[in-house]
């Protein structure tokens, strides 16, 4: 039975609304859910975000593992949602099926390139939703629209079935307006239980702060000092040695190298229509050198024994998720550039070292949401999930 | 009266299909001809081959001067046809609407950027069509689909009302398949009579014909020597003091620098969906440095000189007009681009001087279309044009 959604958001992919009826029993019966467009669902063609490469493919032979998991476990899936071209964005800008509404923030991008996942679930047309995140396309789209958002450890979700853009960094991550349901969720696409794990130390990330904006910085300050307190010890740490940009940098280069990979063939071969921004990042990967790309592989490692000490003894590494609130959808490519790249400073840490992070919907800039997020060592989800589950039942946050 | 057209060609733009009566007395009175769809028609919208530029223009306000001066010579404009994106492309290669058929060359491209003013006169939907070309969209399609076509000289024809590309090489050009034809059109285009005045002497351009595919050079030879001896006159030389290669790079190096300076503002506002090659073309311009583009300006005044030596006392210098037959609809981008570069050796010397280069149509290489260009000095586009109608006549060409 098909439910028609009233998607007054353009989260939906309207041509290719996959509808999976969920399993009569298990922890997510009853629930609705909607999967970004790059999650494959049999009998129908995963478009990706680019009408070039929908017209290549044809109908999925299977559906991809963390649809099934979720259908297994009761969830019922009621669409595909947009996504920028081939997961390659990260405002959610998409000029060949619209740019989904942001919710939570009219005239603002939704963020990407999860955005209609996260615009179905800010706007209450699903449950949850599922999205990935390789360079911050859960944890972006979860500030922009006020949801809790996480980029998982760094394959601990299976990508099977899913559209893949830079392997070594894409992970499966998912969306949910209530921090109940979202540790549910999280406890089926983890394949674990969220216990009462707690982390013992607050690290707040001094060099973060600093990319953000001053109404950012003021608005997550005072949540930043009750985290504080409920965790007990804290400090405040600068990441990284030199600068937050020069590891944006070296994750620039590692991801859009390797993600050149992943496209190089059929690029060559079908010569698609992108937005110029797409194309311009695609081309940014090919020009990489070797000479180029592999020192950046080098500095990962320096970020990784870097984090791995801070990120000890269950620490938890807090920071602004972004450095502004959603920006205006009607800007143009040089005044998104300077953002798009401040963004990265923020995103870059957990992806080079494929920690989780988790973004906190809990405060509000210029009336807009501001995300907090929390990053931990890789493998410690569980540990991010309770513990935001628990601190915004501790901090009454409704 | 509108003719209802039978456009199995998709040369026509089918919602800009623009119509003009032409005047009841004049030189083309009962002729009938289209326009490439970047020039401006009064009410209509110019689309320029890309739907996101096109989304952005009002209807145009004034017709273009090269329409206007048709119209008034008799000829009734029946249409617009389909370009390369903003004139940005060499074989006709257009995703958004489509590749024109080439009708002389089935599976085959029909030639850019005037690719559908070209397979709309090979296919004889109209008597000649108006084109445009800046580093050989007239002179490829008219190669590539066995017509008459004209590059002018420099600035002999008016660009108003005409979207520019790189305004220091754009020129107006026209196709006909008929060389008697293709005088009357070009005696009302440039203002001119086309008398009697004809080459004093012949160069074979011993480096272009190299550039060529062997098929190409033995299909051409019989008529340079038909030539030869038509002229009188005639010798064999080397056009580059180095390569064609370095005098196409020069060009290339020029042209889609000023061109990148065409489109960045609206680029930068619109963030456009482009083909790959176009955005690819456009980010090359981009990222050229005022280091690069210093040398390649005084490199021009090289070729000016050795050009201009060559082609005094009313010399023409002929070449093939394209390396190979028009090749395959389905190449991949990798299997262009060395073809496209070959293309803009042959391309190169008429656009960095500013000099007029003719099509003449009277080969087959491989069963295909292969056309002998002429180049002369700059300002000699009548004796060109009444050179090929001669020369065609006497040659018995039919």
């Amino acid at each position: 039975m098909h439910v028609p959604l009233d998607d007054k958001l353009n989260a939906f992919c309207p041509d290719s609304r996959a509808y999976l009826q969920g399993a009569d029993q298990g922890p997510l019966a009853g629930l609705t859910f909607a999967a970004k467009d790059i999650f494959d669902v049999k009998g129908h063609v995963t478009g990706g975000g680019n009408p070039d490469w929908k017209a290549g493919q044809t109908a999925a032979e299977a559906t991809a593992w963390a649809v099934e998991v979720l259908v297994g476990a009761g969830a019922t899936m009621v669409g595909k949602t947009h996504t920028d071209e081939l997961t390659r964005g990260i405002l959610g800008v998409n000029a060949h099926y619209g740019t989904p509404l942001n919710p939570k923030a009219p005239g603002r991008v939704p963020g990407g390139s999860s955005s209609g996942s996260a615009a179905a679930v800010a706007g209450g047309l699903v449950d949850f939703a599922l999205g990935s995140d390789t360079g911050g396309s859960v944890r972006i789209p979860a500030g922009f629209c006020g949801l809790y958002g996480l980029r998982p450890t760094h394959g601990r979700i299976p990508l099977d079935g899913m559209l893949l853009q830079a392997p070594s960094y894409d992970t499966v991550g998912w969306f949910a307006r209530d921090p109940d349901l979202f540790a549910r969720v999280g406890a089926v696409l983890l394949q674990t239980r969220i216990g009462p794990i707690r982390p013992r130390r607050l690290v707040v990330a001094e060099d973060a702060f600093e990319v953000a904006d001053p109404s950012v910085r003021e608005a997550l300050e005072p949540l930043v000092e009750r985290l504080g307190s409920l965790i007990g010890l804290s400090s405040r740490e600068r990441l990284a040695p030199t600068s937050l940009s020069d590891w944006a940098a070296g994750q620039r280069v590692r991801a859009s190298s390797e993600s050149w990979e992943v496209v190089r063939e059929w690029i060559d071969r079908v010569n698609p229509r992108m937005s110029f921004h797409v194309a311009e990042s695609c081309l940014a990967g090919r020009s990489l050198t070797p000479e180029e790309v592999a020192p950046a592989l080098v500095d990962r490692q320096k970020v990784m024994a870097r984090m791995g000490a801070l990120l000890a003894g269950e620490t938890v590494v807090c920071l602004p998720t972004a450095p502004t609130p959603a920006p205006p959808r009607t800007q143009t490519m040089s005044e998104r550039r300077p953002l798009t790249s401040r963004i990265v400073q923020l995103t870059c840490t957990a992806g080079t070292i494929g920690a989780p992070q988790i973004n906190l919907p809990w405060a509000e800039a210029e009336g807009l949401p501001a995300g907090l997020s929390l990053i931990a060592a890789p493998g410690s989800d569980e540990m991010l999930i309770a513990f935001a589950r628990q601190a915004a039942e501790t901090l009454q946050i409704d």
